[in-house]
């Protein structure tokens, strides 16, 4: 194994760089912009003008770096071609061969974002120690990474871990995102919190903290649970049996030693992750029941590091 | 790689066993009853005794031998262990030091009978070619086997597959087996879609062929459905909206190639699986709506043709 490696965050605005000893050690990071102007044809090239830099700057040779492990906000297919990622303007994006050229031949590696995040979360965060992790991201949306044996599940299409979009109420009315409906993104996520407690508030109810709250959002929706409010309690109550049963399901496929629980909301902290362990321990089967949580440790890093360690798979 | 194997897949009531070579070409397969008296103490020693003949009576030597698989039902831990196996009588059972040992130390690997099944099935059936595979056994129960990659993700309680245990209508009033309410396995197996027929029968009703059906089972349901009856094409949407969904669900956490579907239910062959297939689509996440349905083509020699394929891995 030699000495370094990069891991490098590909997000819709700015990439996120890591410069990592091969123990796992991160040595330095910065940002660039991303560029996604034309198709975003100056991204891999942008990256690779970062990377040489750095290296000349610290005086790290070629054959010093194990590889380049990198994240994006769209799916990977199995033979490690991106057929469409949006938010870069990329289609058909042979990600390994394109910067891989540009840097020489130096071994690259990608993975979709939330898989990434996953990955760096089982081995430097929440998950280290373990080789099966469920990562659980509650952002905008609901995202996901399956981690078996130490290794992504990216499944055949790229839709491995995409639990977002598990159906978890076939007679939802309103739209997901994805053009279907009643899909856990639209309970479980920050938007979809927010909605269940429009919904609830426009209901009769006894006196809440929410009312006074202004724009109803996940996180006042916590910070006014925390505060005992009941109302906000049985929003947090119902998004927890939402998100605390279709986590007991997914243990029934995967059985994961560990749920790791990040993104924004997740900022609530240990209260949201009782709540949705209450409601899993009480619909999972019976071997998994016992199943670990815990809150993710690395913040908006993880992709980073889940790109370093893709590379010393 | 040495020229033979052995596939041992024990069940409650014998064990099957074949005599591979590692190409996957089976030259020979036979059945032992499995001797369950005395918490299953002499079930190895007989497996041993019968694979040891068999090698003399073809003159095979120990150094021919890759190894031996086995399959048995119940949960297999990660290091190996089987913690509890209620039909053989086993508690903490470590079948490869044990089996290992009375066969001077061949490489012996232990997996869980649905899952080895799924193995088998992606190796020489119905998903041969592929790496990532799902696997649904339709029979009694539900069982379901994970292969990812060309592995089984067996879970780190054993319970990697156990689809059977998905909670799929939480308003469920009645208990399954497992002491909860609401899984597949109470609607998709053939003890469950004998439920949904006699629920359906019981309410007003058109003319049905099922109504001279006597006893109503899985078999007579699919019957008449193929002879057009509109009650059972009910009971058939009702089974397979259910079966679809949960699929969808699955394919958002492993994205598998296929869906291989086995167990005696599937003898109903294409018009079950063009039902399920129709539900599937219609609530999977798009870059999954595509996914392959194929029935079984190993039968019951499945599991002994997965416990084959587990040393080879």
């Amino acid at each position: 194994m030699k000495k370094y490696g990069f891991g490098v965050d590909i997000g819709g605005t700015s990439c996120k760089i890591g410069l990592f000893e091969t123990t796992g050690r991160l040595v330095e990071k910065w940002e660039i912009p991303t560029d996604t102007r034309e198709g975003g044809k100056n991204i891999l090239p942008n990256i690779a003008k970062s990377l040489q830099n750095k290296m000349s700057e610290r005086g790290i040779a070629e054959r010093e770096l194990e590889g380049i492990g990198v994240g994006l906000p769209g799916p990977v297919r199995m033979d490690g071609i991106v057929p469409v990622c949006v938010n870069l303007g990329w289609k058909n994006m042979d990600v390994s061969k394109e910067l891989g050229s540009l840097m020489h031949g130096i071994l690259v590696e990608a993975g979709n974002d939330a898989n990434v995040a996953a990955l760096g979360e089982m081995w430097q965060g929440g998950g280290k120690g373990c080789e099966n992790v469920v990562m659980v991201t509650l952002g905008t949306g609901v995202g996901g990474g399956i981690i078996v044996n130490g290794k992504i599940v990216s499944g055949s299409n790229g839709a491995g871990g995409e639990i977002g979009h598990m159906t978890v109420d076939s007679q939802e009315k309103v739209f997901c995102n994805c053009g279907r409906k009643g899909c856990l993104e639209q309970y479980a996520s920050a938007t979809g919190i927010a909605r269940l407690a429009r919904e609830r508030l426009a209901l009769e109810h006894e006196k809440s903290l929410l009312d006074q709250a202004g724009k109803v959002s996940a996180k006042t929706v916590f910070d006014t649970y925390k505060e005992g409010d009941a109302v906000a309690g049985e929003i947090v109550d119902q998004f927890a049996r939402i998100l605390g049963t279709a986590l007991s399901n997914i243990a029934c496929v995967a059985d994961p030693e560990v749920f790791v629980i990040g993104g924004g909301v997740s900022k609530a902290g240990k209260p949201l992750l009782d709540a949705v362990e209450k409601y899993y321990r009480k619909a999972a089967f019976s071997p998994c029941a016992d199943t670990r949580f815990t809150l993710a440790a690395l913040g908006n890093d993880a992709g980073m590091y889940g790109c370093m360690k893709l590379i010393l798979n």
